[in-house]
């Protein structure tokens, strides 16, 4: 496959066409940024992190069964995945209050909510990508009913399957962002990345260990938090992230071939 | 039926118990504000107007089957209603881009919306009323589904009702905020108020009269955008919406009686 013009670049991506029009070429990026671009940093090494995090998760959602536009990877910190038409919306889970949500309702960071949350946000960066509801959705024909349905019902898979996989590995999955759009033949998909730049990520494995603390709650973040929040490197945590699906995919593997 | 102790003062009403457990004296002030309270003033006259509209229109929509905790009107400024338990949630219905909405999204005001959009917003003055969507509302527990469910059937058809009222007297229905709450029996009715402080009126039927012009939409606000914006008095507008309000309820009241 061949990497041909840039056809975007986003904070922390660019997408390149190739030979094949349903395949677009994925670079992963070392920038950081926070607060819609206010904050802004070169961080070696995150770029290959987030492609090799991101097309593992991939990896192991296929195996549940949740398809994604993600092809393979090809390197470091490029990968292939499948050309789609975006749907202009942040698709946000939460099982926790946390970031925005906590401080928009006055909740306390941490506390567990009674039923996973969905919301959408229209990304629109002159706009600050407004929190945004399923009626606005259909009324500004960012999707059609019948799409926001499927939308939101992958969304609710997508988290029952990324809770249990982090719940197998010691980390609490607080939130994620995600994104989806249509294939050429209208299919809607999971696409965009899954990393610890889009995931709330807390360490569940090692009790007292904690990067913050503050109003009697101690986290340990694994994700960008660690950044928004100047709490020290991402690095040590994204690689802790990624040797822990590392792990967790290598003992999934081993019992395919004992199932075979 | 008597006044007894003042049970709660909002921003423009003050509610009192009275000697039925059931049943609740409103009295309508004089105060206006907006932003929040940053913005407050009295006007003379508002108050009874405002009393005076609300009834009407429950009495309107009471003709057309929708219920509502009205009970009577008892004088220029006062009222009995039913005692309610509010959600605490505006409920807010649009049919034309105006307001917050029009700003969070980058839609010129006036934009007819292709289908009417619901919207609920938390009601919180330190947080300062953040809006919220379903997901939201069950996961803080502020209705149950089964409530959301009936409490957007209502806002839809009460939408539906007000339009064909609003546009029988040459008036465009923009948008509302509702309340509503539950009975001590369990049934979800409308409440609070339906006034010009309430919905964004613009009038139809004088072309050419406007005062507010930008960005090339010329406007006869109806309603207090007047008092936000700045625009001038609110009473003779007021005065106009009660007009042809109560022109309209005389035409029906005679063909009620010729169809007797």
């Amino acid at each position: 496959m061949e990497k041909r013009e840039l056809l975007y670049e986003g904070k922390a991506k660019k997408l390149y066409a190739t030979e094949d029009p349903d395949i677009l070429w994925v670079e992963y990026m070392n920038q950081a940024t926070a607060g819609n671009g206010a904050k802004k940093e070169q961080i070696a090494g995150k770029g290959q992190l987030n492609n090799t995090i991101t097309s593992l998760i991939f990896k192991l959602l296929r195996k549940k069964g949740i398809a994604s536009h993600f092809v393979k990877r090809l390197s470091n910190t490029d990968q292939l995945v499948r050309k789609m038409s975006m749907f202009p919306l942040e698709i946000v889970m939460r099982n926790v209050a946390a970031g925005s949500f906590a401080k928009r309702y006055g909740i306390k960071e941490g506390t567990e909510l009674s039923t996973p949350v969905l919301e959408f946000f229209y990304k629109s960066d002159p706009l600050n990508d407004p929190f945004i509801n399923n009626d606005d959705i259909l009324s500004l024909q960012l999707a059609n009913w019948e799409q926001l349905e499927i939308i939101s019902a992958k969304a609710r898979e997508i988290n029952q399957a990324l809770r249990s996989m982090f719940t197998a590995i010691d980390v609490k999955l607080v939130d994620f962002k995600i994104e989806m759009g249509t294939t050429s033949d209208g299919m809607i998909l999971l696409a965009d990345e899954i990393t610890p730049d889009t995931c709330r990520l807390w360490d569940t494995r090692n009790a007292g260990v904690a990067n913050e603390k503050s109003e009697g709650v101690s986290i340990e973040h694994l994700d960008k938090d660690i950044f928004r929040r100047d709490l020290g490197s991402i690095i040590p945590a994204y690689e802790e992230i990624l040797d822990r699906l590392t792990t967790l995919d290598e003992s999934q593997s081993q019992s395919d071939i004992a199932e075979d």
